[in-house]
């Protein structure tokens, strides 16, 4: 395996946008990837693309990757299509890492590209349900959460005070990302007292549905040095886990624990060299959760983090300074490369008013999705980055 | 890049089961895999997992080879869902032969599942057309292919009766064949006079949709060594091209030419090295293009090719021993893993009462998929595999 370097990021703002196709959200990001370096859109041998709702959102059918890249205006290349929920893009990133890294090619395109609003939200969440085992008893994604949130605050002592505290600071992040679904910084007492959604969660603490694209373009480090202009951003490693049924299965790790574990030890990398993260707060609470399940503080004490406020942006951990999920949005099989194009940015020192101010080296990538068993999600992937 | 060879596979039987699930189809042929060979099920590391139509056909949802693998027992590893159309068995079988050829882990699994009936046939016909520009003009998968088989007659000479014999020899396989959906032996006159499709197609010459699973295992030739009962069999190579847009995007050489020319390039194999295959005969005409576009024959003398018999069991290239999609039956996500399953099985000398005569060394399997613009498909795969 060789070195792999992130040469160029695109993305399209996250949003409700029923007047653009998928088409046009991927042109958008994938000629923005290209004109962030100075490659010749031509030496792109190969792309993964990751969707997951075009089939029932958008009639899109098979072959979505195909179709829209040649709507970007690339033929003749090998193109995989990749689904796994909120991981997709992540997925994505993850084949491209490893064609380059084989020496199967030196340079691939990750994209992520979703339509969640079509003018009929019904697919949209009949979509998300399928094949939920528990729908029918009335489970939707926040339900599920819930459960093993109150779990947590059981546990931990953890407060409503504490999950509304991860909502207002990824609120203000995403008040200051022009590419963020929500761009607004919201205060305690409006997210406790937004719309309850199941008990602890309120709508202030959910991430909405969203449209939008997210393209990454990875190469193999010494060809990329020939031609970038801006910092290599070096792919540490992937690691993608996935199955729910922890007590079919005997895994007493958390899934997000046992992909983080897998990508410390491949990238030689510990959570205490870590300086900054993009997790998945499809539930904002869900963070003080993965605070601890990534390692970044010990069992039970994710709400001091929050509480210090160590993972704010001028923290000496910031978290979501995108905004998160609950922010930026999460067009399910794009979140993954909008969380990586976030952290490019911010290891570029490119990231303007929502810069972290520890001049951050490392960053972790934590996403995951599906769900087949309560709180516990089906697929996890964490992703690590270096300067 | 390390040698991979294929350890275990595993098929159902094609056809219409209403009363089989998705996961149910994938633990007969999982399990069927790990059967094939003496492999520790445990020892799996990683899967790719390929469907198409379980979004609007059975309303599966996303994330969906964590939910089939977790049927058939599997948690814990990383699961990469891919899509394709037809192409995403070998999309499958291509991502775990990077896997391990690249050495990121020992042991793969590929698994296409696909369930096309539903008791709703409108479901699947809507899913099919997704994406497709001229399904408005009433262009469905055999028009398109029509359009290119009368150019081909007028080119070519070739005549409906040689289109008919393609599909009475893969109606001859197929009778051979206990997993083929179509076990019945055609003559030329019941495909002429069948129920004419789209001229010159008629009714026999075009396959069915289909149900089914079909699973691969794939292993670093040294380790398998340490345990494989039976003969090894090399993947030589797995291309993959997209793209039909040839005008817009200057590809002049025919997609299946470009996969197969990868294919040959990288496993330094040529064309006449060929001495069985497994091709994509949705259409059965279409199999003396293809004679012609991988290189069995000069161009214009593939009607010779099945006037003189040579591709037959007991021909010098036999093609679709096992009925191939127009009698065997396409799955969709499976296909390419049916035809791969056929190719070990020969290249073993374990296909029956269907084995070549020849005595197979190197076999190809080529697929196509998705479709944009009259007869030219969006993806095209080629895997060579070897003894």
């Amino acid at each position: 395996m060789r070195p792999v370097v992130i040469v160029g990021v695109g993305v399209t703002k996250c949003g409700k946008f029923l007047d653009v196709s998928l088409g046009d959200l991927a042109v958008e990001a994938v000629w923005g990837a290209i004109k962030d370096t100075d490659i010749d859109p031509k030496a792109i041998q190969l792309a993964y693309v990751a969707n997951t709702m075009a089939f029932p959102v958008t009639g899109g059918g098979g072959t979505l990757g195909e179709k829209v890249l040649a709507h970007c205006g690339f033929g003749g290349m090998p193109v995989v299509n990749v689904e796994n929920s909120c991981c997709g893009g992540t997925t994505a990133l993850r084949g491209a890492f490893l064609e380059v890294a084989s020496g199967n090619c030196d340079i691939a395109l990750a994209l992520g590209v979703e339509k969640m609003y079509s003018g009929d939200t019904s697919k949209t969440l009949t979509a998300m349900q399928g094949g939920n085992p528990y729908s029918g008893m009335g489970f939707q994604f926040s339900g599920n959460y819930a459960i093993g949130l109150r779990r947590y605050m059981r546990e931990s002592g953890a407060t409503r005070e504490h999950f509304a505290k991860v909502a207002v600071k990824n609120s203000y992040n995403g008040s200051l990302n022009p590419y963020a679904q929500h761009q607004r910084s919201l205060t305690i007492e409006q997210v406790l007292s937004s719309r309850p959604i199941a008990d602890p969660l309120t709508l202030y603490m959910c991430c909405s549905m969203g449209d939008g694209a997210a393209a990454v373009i990875v190469c193999a480090k010494d060809v990329a040095k020939r031609f970038a202009r801006k910092p290599l951003v070096e792919v540490a490693y992937c690691a993608l886990r996935s199955g729910s049924y922890r007590k079919i299965h005997g895994l007493d790790v958390p899934l997000p624990t046992l992909a983080a574990n897998e990508a410390y030890e491949k990238a030689g990398i510990g959570p205490e060299d870590i300086d900054i993260a993009e997790v998945h707060d499809a539930m904002a609470p869900q963070e003080l959760i993965l605070y601890e399940q990534l390692g970044f503080c010990k069992s039970g004490e994710g709400a001091r983090l929050i509480d210090d406020g160590r993972t704010k942006i001028n923290g000496d951990i910031p978290v979501n300074t995108s905004g998160g999920l609950s922010s930026r949005g999460d067009p399910t099989g794009a979140t993954g490369l909008y969380q990586t194009a976030e952290l490019v940015w911010q290891l570029r020192g490119e990231a303007g008013p929502r810069q972290a101010e520890n001049n951050p080296k490392v960053g972790l990538i934590q996403n995951q999705g599906g769900y087949t068993e309560f709180d516990r999600t089906s697929v996890n992937s964490v992703v690590i980055l270096k300067n």
